[in-house]
């Protein structure tokens, strides 16, 4: 099965949760996961900044992935963010998180997902 | 594809939000959207009162469907209100933004659209 | 149709609120209703046990399915309680309303439940 989340929370303890949420996910031995994917948008943004105070989280998430560690069978794990949230905030996508995805709208990336089969949770 | 946005929010910021994050859906040219449906439950159906902070928002939501622009192409664009939530609030159905649907209840709304094969999407 | 219902929400009213939303899809008589499952995780699973505020609510909501009231189109209704959550907060699952399931974690609950054709909804 394939997932993804949608954060759009502002504080640094939320988006903690929010990844949180996602570590449970990776963590749950009874599910078969190909695919789990966190989209970022509205202040949500910011937890995918190299500098955010959940940054080390982040980088963690991504190296779950089967690229970063090369088991095989490991999920294919995508961080995205909202490119009309940061245009907004003025951040720049040179100062995200090395591997964190800038997609057109968050809204568009949340409704593709679902129409390609991802179940949706809203986190934390 | 096809979205449902769920709004539970009161505050008439958060509605604003919501309604941005429905805009931005539309603006995404990277995607084939068929339609949009927003339900609002719970305090969120005061924003689609006609003389809601927010309801020129709405207005203008409605206005980018087919009916109302007559662009062939342009995806179908519904606002519902929860009737529950309108009758434990007080508010009558003839106040609200002209085109507002009624709907027998939000929930209700939610899960028939994802039983049709739209994505949902929690806003804002 | 199915739907799964995902609350985290920590406040008895909020709490109240979205078994008030599932209480409202259970009464749309608009809907044919297959299964309701609601989740709890983080500081959700509160709600879910025996002593709280919300307990009679929890357990009035059980006992709308076919088990308990022998009614046998009633729709399958389940209450599950995330395994981490209950374990980060010092709840045993012996505190819960009885009929409760543990399950192993919120976010897996909610992802396999879209797998097999559950819809999705936040509440409140």
């Amino acid at each position: 099965m394939r997932t993804v989340m949608h954060c759009t929370a502002g504080s640094a303890s939320a988006q903690r949760r929010a990844l949180a949420n996602a570590a449970n996910l990776l963590a749950d031995e009874t599910l078969d996961l190909e695919a789990l994917a966190v989209v970022f948008n509205g202040d949500g943004v910011h937890a995918a900044r190299a500098d955010a105070p959940v940054a080390d989280e982040v980088r963690g998430l991504l190296a779950r992935g089967p690229e970063e560690d090369a088991a095989p069978d490991a999920p294919l794990i995508e961080v995205c963010a909202c490119s009309n949230s940061l245009a907004s905030r003025g951040v720049d996508p040179d100062e995200l998180v090395h591997d964190v995805r800038v997609v057109s709208s968050g809204m568009g990336e949340l409704s593709r997902r679902q129409a390609d089969g991802y179940g949706y949770i809203r986190v934390p």
